[in-house]
């Protein structure tokens, strides 16, 4: 008997062994829950196969399409009511060669450096792009220093996270927009390339991608954009600090192909009280290339997967239609969520509540909750069934990209917020990898995450419909 | 300038840029701590040095002596008040070469299994131990089966830890005394050999060691013990289910040497007011020799022994007197943490309060605390002042085997209690790494360390001397 066909028995075995709920008190089948999650999880065994047998998806390429089919395959086992593709058509940007870059001291040494092109970046020249680099902080010094000084060089955007943030995602926050506006402000002086310290808390030598943009900048403005490591972006700082005039060299061959068609992947229980009112759980399907988006978002998606699965191995049959949306493109465009929520509403269907995990498959510390006052309390009062499980961060914030287009003025969003700080290690870098997923992490991400789908699900809030049985 | 220069120089700069903290407020002298420690921590090169450059450090090795002179070189730079070693005769056992082992399958069939010897065990002849393997899952089967079923076989005690409790601990706690005790139990019913399943959750082919004892048994009487991988108890146990008579070999040269001299070593804040009342902040020395011990205990050693340096580096000036300990033989015999409770109490030291980090360098939960239901709610008085660093887990329960032998009826103990899902991924096994610790999440657990070590210093407990300023 095969690998496979063993993972298929124990999927179908577990789906069998329902465990009936009726009866049970909310601690009990939060426990029953947990317990599924951690003795008979799914998600470690598909994000395996999504990682190590699929890897990277970038938007529009031939791993993002095999995806897809994986994904909707594995749904269709689960029992659900509905299983269905939602065509979306998503930006296909394809890196090509492997970047070079380095610099040159004042005795002409070559010193190596590395670097990866930003999501969305034109390529150089076929020869590379030789220049001055001149290095910044933030926007403010751009303008301090001006066209004089900046016109013609390579533009450094060194701006280390800030270390003493306890969440790194505000550290994060700091920072990214010198990663996304960073070509467009620098052109504005007459720059003609970019490089951008990684947006990383550790120091090493792996250059971390993710998308910039050049809003409406005509094509011949756009200026090479790329990413250094943190160790490369601190020994270049210590060369500047000294040396006038240092070139950079680097190359990239990278292209915006034309727009490909992909999908959404969706998959539903339908409610047996409430079939109109809709629960979404999601992650994002899509992922940078440079890793295999173990942790992003491979992570999301396998406990979102998991999540009506859990529903059914702890023989709960909900109210209220809950679906599992694995979004496309959320990486480099956003169609995807875009699209879902276009639909949704052309379709007038009443999404009461949507939950993202999209932050690494680390050990879940809790929620942020985007809610009206009323609806939090509503949350606040479930809060005590998930201490037993170290499970205490609930607070107002923001949810998650690709269920951002959801929000409406009564519905609730929430994201799922995992162990923050060694998510950035491997953000869009090439150490994004099945091996930096914890098991029980994940799992207990997924137990979570289903307890409190399982939760809305049976309470509602002040908008839902009130509870008939 | 070479690297060790830089990092001396970068020590000694920052005990200089002293804080001053007089005027702040409880939350503001935290922050400041955290603060420190993420950006100004020094744990994490010590660890590098412990970790890379001396390694697994086994009572009574070389590499334990290393860690000794290493450690306090370490603090003496540190500007402490004192600093010293104080002997301590400690077993010394040596795993000689790596273990071998296989099992036969009926058809002739030599499958290798990972195994390495249980800490203390014996020897097996030194062409190895080849007998019929019988497998349990705990001590009553033992009785069931009887001398006539186990009689001349070697005893394969094969406990997987529960997978749905939330804490790894509790999961261990359930299976430890099989690796501790298996031998001496197996013994009573003439086994000749005793095989134990990993302590891990994880699937792998890691074995992981530990201590075991032989009680009062003759040493006629002891037999070889030890551990098996997951994997390999899986595989193994299911070729027991439908094979008779399967027969293992295995061999170890492992050696119980006479004991030799080795340290605790010891630094001090001499108290501004209460000099005569002591806190103690320590973690173990010594480590298991498969990995480096960075989780187990490296991490606990760099993180207490920051725990003076942030206060330095804070500006708090202690009332009491603040000792680091950096106990030796924790894992083998808990000379260092008994000889240390001795000598104090010979001297009449009193003792208020001690804290030990031996749960790995991950991300830090809270605290397990030993006290009075008195002095456990003067610390919940506290607990706010960590809600921002995330630190939620308050609760009665065990503090550390180390710091143990000092409780009284009066004092308080308490162990840092990290996140614990990965920590038996690594316990006592091969990838006890450096790699597998995160800069922030042992510079966190460092922080949450000095900043109780500061609340307890400042306010005191019920039986410590009223405050005075």
């Amino acid at each position: 008997m095969n690998r496979f066909n063993v993972k298929q028995i124990m999927l179908t075995m577990a789906l069998v062994c329902n465990v009936i709920v009726s009866g049970q008190t909310d601690e009990e089948t939060v426990r029953t829950i947990y317990s599924a999650s951690l003795n008979n999880g799914y998600s470690y065994q598909w994000l395996d196969h999504l990682s190590n047998a699929i890897g990277g998806r970038l938007s529009g390429s031939e791993n993002a399409e095999k995806a897809v089919q994986y994904t909707k395959a594995e749904l269709e086992k689960l029992g659900l009511d509905k299983v269905w593709l939602q065509p979306v058509m998503v930006p296909k940007w394809v890196r090509g060669d492997k970047e070079t870059g380095y610099y040159f001291l004042e005795d002409g040494t070559k010193v190596p450096v590395n670097i990866c092109a930003l999501g969305g970046s034109v390529p150089t020249p076929n020869e590379g792009l030789r220049a001055e680099v001149i290095e910044v902080t933030d926007f403010s010094q751009l303008e301090q220093l001006g066209e004089d000084a900046i016109k013609g060089k390579i533009v450094f955007y060194n701006r280390p996270m800030q270390a003493d943030l306890i969440s790194t995602l505000e550290a994060y926050s700091g920072c990214s927009s010198y990663r996304y506006a960073g070509a467009v402000e620098a052109v504005k002086y007459g720059a003609v390339g970019v490089i951008t310290r990684s947006l990383s808390l550790r120091q090493d030598d792996l250059p971390h991608t993710g998308s910039m943009g050049y809003a409406d900048l005509p094509n011949e403005k756009r200026i090479p954009s790329a990413a250094i490591s943190t160790n490369d972006a601190n020994a270049l700082s210590e060369v500047l600090k000294t040396s006038e005039d240092i070139e950079l060299h680097f190359r990239q061959t990278c292209q915006q192909m034309d727009d490909v068609l992909s999908y959404n992947v969706i998959g539903e229980i339908t409610g047996s009280t409430y079939p109109d009112e809709y629960i979404v759980v999601g992650g994002h399907l899509d992922s940078w290339d440079l890793g295999d988006g173990s942790h992003d978002d491979g992570a999301g998606v396998v406990q979102s997967m998991d999540v009506l699965r859990l529903l059914k191995l702890s023989g709960i049959q909900p109210k209220r239609t809950i679906r599992v949306v694995l979004f496309m493109n959320e990486e480099n465009g956003l169609r995807g969520g875009r699209e879902y929520a276009r639909v949704a509403k052309e379709k007038g269907e009443n999404h009461v509540f949507a939950l993202e995990s999209d932050l690494g498959g680390f050990t879940p510390r809790g929620f942020s909750i985007q809610a009206s006052e009323q609806d939090y309390q509503r949350i606040l009062e479930w809060k005590s069934l998930f201490k037993p499980y170290l499970i205490h961060y609930f607070e107002l914030g923001g949810s998650g990209a690709d269920i951002g287009p959801l929000k409406n003025d009564t519905n609730v969003l929430a994201g799922l917020r995992p162990d923050s700080q060694r998510y950035f290690d491997h953000h869009h870098a090439a150490n994004d990898t099945f091996d930096a997923v914890n098991k029980r992490e994940l799992e207990l991400g997924a137990a979570t995450m289903t307890s409190l789908i399982y939760l809305v699900d049976k309470y509602g809030f002040n908008q839902s419909s009130p509870i008939k049985d």
